[in-house]
């Protein structure tokens, strides 16, 4: 069950981007997996891709698309991720593309391919070209519910949000959608996730906007470590809302445009979080008082990998014996452990490296007992902080993935 | 259920030492949970301690009694780590040493504490004071075993073993015990482990030989990646047999000593992993063709602390997928998946950075459905090697440490 999470009730359109969706039966035959995204000429598109370097064929040619040309169309399927499948798979994704391609009139590097779903087995190349002509009859400007559902695969809820921002006096609009529930650890990437906006933003602009959202985002959680073959992100920006366009970072308008897609991204990556496998709790770990960022993040990771501190937060147990033994193994230089302070929902734990005065296991376990948790370490060593958002491991999660494929 | 592993029939005793064993009911009133271990004078000493910055009270006055005089006794506690208990703790473990001292007639500085147990708790000193008293009226050569269980937790074996070797035209005899099967990752340090012989060692010589021991076993060894607080391995040459003393690692009865102490390291670490928390798989992971040993074991425990990958064992799904995007996210430079082959049970699987030619799913599942599994990851870019052991992720292993101390 998610998380403080329910599905969107409505995505806002973005002028000059249309969505269509079909059942390609890839895995299961009553659901929409494919999803096609038109978007129109002059769109300007970045982009982050997975940093595993056992890469899926359909990031390797999106790549070699993304060099070629300014893309006009991007092809998504859940249930088959097309990773481990070699010059096959890259074939396969090739003719895909070629299909949409054929069915929008535009050339083929002008498609991006992703997929998502099981490593190791080929896509079902007949029945996906079918799904894309499907697609490419039901393009809608009111597609983007849709089209989270398509690319879903152990998602238990569609994941999107909209967000409204003015630049040069006009209403522009982003619009975003993701997937993912598992082996989540985004690394300068990112589950699937598209986004859009009206805006009239330069390729560049876009580009260093995005790396800079997502590292405060998508990059700053972990469901288990693993950091998928098939992570990408895409936003696009079409300019049909035609405010002066945003050419460099240093124009005036850029902290606007950015705090929104700054928003836009953290609500879909934290989306990913509350809809994690199996999770029980939501977890905010904030790590402050670090000599650096880099030790805070550290310090947080090791959290967060934490088989024994995940399972204490399934069960609701204030083992802060745990948390503090993440903390002393995370080998961030100069730690000192008697100047540690833990807080479980402003609840201080631990204060000195030890039990905190004021602290009870009552009250231990009833600042535990939320879904929603923030966990706040205090390294009392320097100004510095970080923030990351992981769920705890459970029963379910160790179901999930050990059903899943068998 | 322990994989392919039974408690030790027989333990051989150790010149020159003895153990007693007492009910202290620290966290159970029907099981032993108190150990004492006296050596005779003379008796050389060597010891490797965590390296968790979060270090629990009685490894940090053992350190202080190590650097002050050698040591006559052990004593050690099973339900209670008496880590994060502060100035408190320390106090403590110093009663009981001092308590320890009284009954043998040492100095309290000739007696190291150990505890293993919850994390948070304060030692119930009356209780441990009364259980030392009795241990000390029960010594007895032939304690191992005893030992081997009251220092258990979560463990369902005790775990022990003796070898003998011939030093000097003489039999020796190295004994071990263990305890351990869960926040296992140990870090130049182990869980708790006391290995002795009657050989004649000198210290020096001993603690090398420990090191060199430790990085070939509890080194080797994870099953949650979380390093303890209370790690300890403590080794003990009584020389009570007097063949001529090695006093240098060039003596040559060096390989065949630092053979026999590896081995007995190596048996008790697999015995750790196969008693892992809810294991049902013992996982030998074989990492070659690698440009240094560090990047083998980098790939080794990315696969190893993969939770999507344990899952898979636990499954007895041949899921090479997650293998290979484990491979792929270890961050070791060079790494080509064109080039990479992994073999299950020694089943190809895959070849080349995709499923190998002969590779069928029913081949995969059949090599998987052995409880003890052989996987051999193959880097192909160069001649180094190593190898480590680790279990699966069960859903066991959820519950158990959901409900342990809740």
């Amino acid at each position: 069950m998610p998380v403080g999470l329910r599905a969107p009730e409505t995505l806002l359109p973005v002028a000059g981007v249309r969505w269509g969706t079909a059942c390609a039966a890839i895995r299961q035959s009553e659901r929409d997996d494919v999803a096609l995204l038109e978007c129109s000429p002059g769109t300007q598109v970045a982009s982050v891709f997975t940093q595993n370097r056992f890469v899926a064929a359909p990031v390797r040619l999106a790549h070699d698309h993304l060099e070629a040309q300014s893309p006009r169309a991007l092809v998504i399927n859940s249930g088959c991720a097309n990773a481990g499948t070699g010059e096959n798979g890259y074939h396969d994704a090739q003719l895909i593309c070629q299909e949409v391609a054929k069915q929008l009139n535009v050339a083929p590097e002008q498609v991006l391919p992703f997929s998502t779903g099981v490593i190791g087995e080929r896509l079902p190349v007949d029945r996906m070209v079918a799904g894309v002509r499907q697609c490419s009859e039901r393009l809608r400007a009111d597609g983007w519910l849709l089209a989270a559902h398509a690319i879903m695969t152990t998602d238990t809820v569609p994941k999107g949000v909209s967000v409204q921002t003015i630049l040069g006096g006009q209403v522009v609009t982003i619009t975003g959608i993701a997937k993912g529930s598992g082996m989540i650890c985004p690394d300068m990437a990112t589950m699937l996730a598209y986004i859009a906006t009206d805006a009239s933003v330069t390729r560049s602009v876009l580009q260093a906007c995005l790396e800079q959202a997502m590292a405060q985002s998508f990059n700053r959680i972990t469901i288990d470590g693993d950091t998928s073959t098939n992570d990408a992100c895409v936003i696009l920006a079409t300019g049909a809302v035609s405010q002066p366009s945003i050419t460099t970072v240093d124009h005036p308008e850029y902290p606007e445009f950015a705090d929104a897609l700054t928003s836009v991204a953290k609500t879909l990556a934290q989306a990913i979080v509350r809809d994690a496998e199996g999770a029980t709790k939501f977890v905010e770990l904030e790590v402050t008082g670090g000599a650096s960022e880099a030790d805070c993040l550290r310090v947080a990771h090791t959290i967060a990998h934490s088989p024994l501190v995940k399972t204490a937060f399934y069960a609701s147990d204030p083992n802060w014996g745990r948390l503090l033994a993440a903390v002393g193994r995370s080998r961030v230089p100069n730690l000192d452990i008697r100047k540690v302070g833990i807080r479980i929902n402003n609840q201080a734990v631990v204060a000195g490296g030890e039990v905190a005065p004021t602290y009870t296991e009552a009250l231990g376990q009833s600042a535990m007992a939320n879904e929603e948790l923030l966990v706040s370490v205090d390294l009392g060593v320097g100004d510095e902080q970080a923030k990351i958002w992981t769920s705890d491991l459970s029963t379910d999660y160790v179901r999930i993935n050990a059903e899943y494929r068998t």
